[in-house]
């Protein structure tokens, strides 16, 4: 290991950004997908690379060579386990990345898939995961064009882990950003929340409930494709992995400086994940989703969007659950049943480590 | 986790392209950039996602949107020790990319960053790493645009490894592809051979030389374009990572189907990687680089090449090393200094692990 010499060492350390006697070391929650994440990524990554693209707070980055716009994503998959009900990591790294894609409003074509797998890693289990990996993106319309594999010794890893980075194509006028969100707008979910974080959940601590709650782990595109093609106006589109409907919120609520008002009766959660999350104490607004995303629409295409997506089978449940206020600074509430509504705020530590 | 049920087990079992009996598990040389990879690479990976643009056996894919010729690619790193002579993690990991765009012919345009962090892992360090990726983007005139940060458990990882992908856009008309490699080619190498590998064995060995030998990790980037930007006519490129020179000659005979004969006394080879690789028994050909690379241009340019290349800080000892042959199958061979010439294999199994 090249150690710093003394003087180099304390000019790197004052200059952190992320103050060192307070986080010496990584924690889980700075992949969390809450607050820790969020100031992480604020304070050291986006000032340190700051550009245009990354500024933007997106799913992804869209540019343009010559005519055509294009989106370009990456997210690497640690899920734990590898195989779950509703899917498994390699299923998850091509629905994750292709989502990403769809929620810039693009059209997903390209993906490129890098392994880390760990010395000892059954053979047959990485067969299971590439045949997994192909199934999802036949389904999801991409290729793997590109790709890597890497080992690493036994224990310096956890089976398998996966990055996929996309390019999709943008086919259509629309920007569709945080920037855009306005007041006014309707907020349309597109299915019931919380499927994956319990079913991930459950199936790690060995729990059992009535019925296996399955994770919702699926490829949106379609669903953005048919709002698209449908000509409606999409402000924005966010989907709801890492912290939840409600992170995403909030996140979308501070990147456009307004309110986002959301009524929880309206929040589809089906009975056995509302059950286990009462029991593990959870609040499903926070826990990942990996099929589910939230449409912000203008109010006068509000109901068409809602017909499009309970069209299809992905979005049966779709439903309005809030709409865009004025405000002078981003936050948001959510009303209750019993008619009080209470502040929503980012998840801030870590409620379900590597559920993606 | 969910187990497949007996005969739902025994058929995937028995489409797996590896014999799992003979391969029951992932090894270290399944990464190693040798036959086994390659093996695992060519009967699992390219019959599976079977696309025209993944069975180029290029370093990236190359498509086309519109007008613009674009190139693709991505490489995890997970090199040990993550600081070491020469260069660091976050370096490495913008070199080995953009590096690849280069042998697609691409001037290199965006990076996507993926950070698997194990929890624990020193926040100065994460912020030496990311300023490091941040020097290195500039020099390659490369932007970040977009990123993913997952942290793991302790003890699930090994500090940081990174992911990144990257988009090139390609501003000529010539295909460099291993299919354009043709007999009387000329085999032009960049520079000395072995320092990458021998660096990073010293340090993880703690073996001291009496110079330290640094790692030539550098973005190659602006040598190709200086060959580009004076109509050299490439055939094709090759950067001489995992498996070193022997390895990527091979792979290249293989794909193209020639023979290619290079003369052992041509290779630079610094004094003290030969010092070293003589004690630790290992043949320089086959030590990684991460910052050198074979241009295969047809002979009437072979001259000019070398001369632009020499005229680069980081070209300064390119020289001619051999020629490419017709023959029935393709076949590397070295003559040495008596004249007599071997065959030339890949690497077999794992010379060094976690070199990129």
């Amino acid at each position: 290991m090249i150690k710093l010499k003394g003087k180099q060492a304390n000019t790197l350390k004052a200059t952190c950004p992320i103050p060192i006697e307070d986080y010496p070391q990584v924690l889980m929650a700075h992949g969390g997908g809450g607050k820790l994440m969020r100031n992480l990524i604020s304070t050291m990554f986006t000032p340190t690379f700051d550009n245009n693209l990354l500024n933007s707070e997106h799913d992804g980055a869209v540019f343009q060579f010559g005519d055509t716009r294009l989106a370009f994503t990456t997210d690497s998959y640690v899920v734990n386990p590898i195989f779950f009900a509703g899917g498994d990591i390699g299923s998850l790294a091509v629905h994750g990345t292709v989502n990403d894609l769809a929620m810039c409003g693009a059209r997903p074509v390209y993906l490129s898939l890098g392994l880390i797998l760990e010395e000892g890693f059954p053979m047959e289990d990485l067969w299971r995961v590439t045949q997994s990996i192909q199934q999802a993106t036949q389904n999801a319309h991409v290729q793997v064009v590109t790709g890597d594999t890497k080992v690493v010794d036994h224990g310096k890893g956890d089976g398998i882990y996966i990055n996929t980075a996309g390019i999709g194509i943008i086919e259509h006028q629309q920007t569709i950003a945080p920037s855009q969100i306005q007041p006014d707008d309707v907020i349309i979910i597109s299915g019931d929340v919380g499927r994956h974080g319990i079913a991930l959940m459950a199936q790690r601590e060995g729990l059992e409930f009535e019925t296996t709650i399955q994770s919702d782990s699926a490829c949106v595109s379609g669903l953005v494709q048919d709002l698209l093609n449908a000509n409606i106006t999409i402000h924005c589109l966010r989907d709801l992995t890492r912290g939840g409907l409600a992170s995403a919120l909030v996140e979308l609520a501070e990147t456009a400086q307004h309110h986002i008002a959301i009524e929880e009766v309206k929040i589809p959660v089906q009975d056995g994940v509302r059950g286990a999350c009462e029991i593990l104490g959870f609040d499903p607004i926070y826990v990942a989703n990996e099929g589910r995303f939230i449409a912000i629409v203008p109010p006068d295409d509000a109901d068409q969007a809602l017909n499009i997506l309970r069209k299809h089978p992905n979005g049966a449940d779709a439903t309005i659950i809030g709409c865009v206020l004025d405000a002078k600074r981003g936050h948001v509430t959510m009303r209750n049943v019993l008619g009080t509504s209470r502040m929503i705020d980012m998840l801030s530590g870590e409620q379900l480590p590597r559920i993606c």
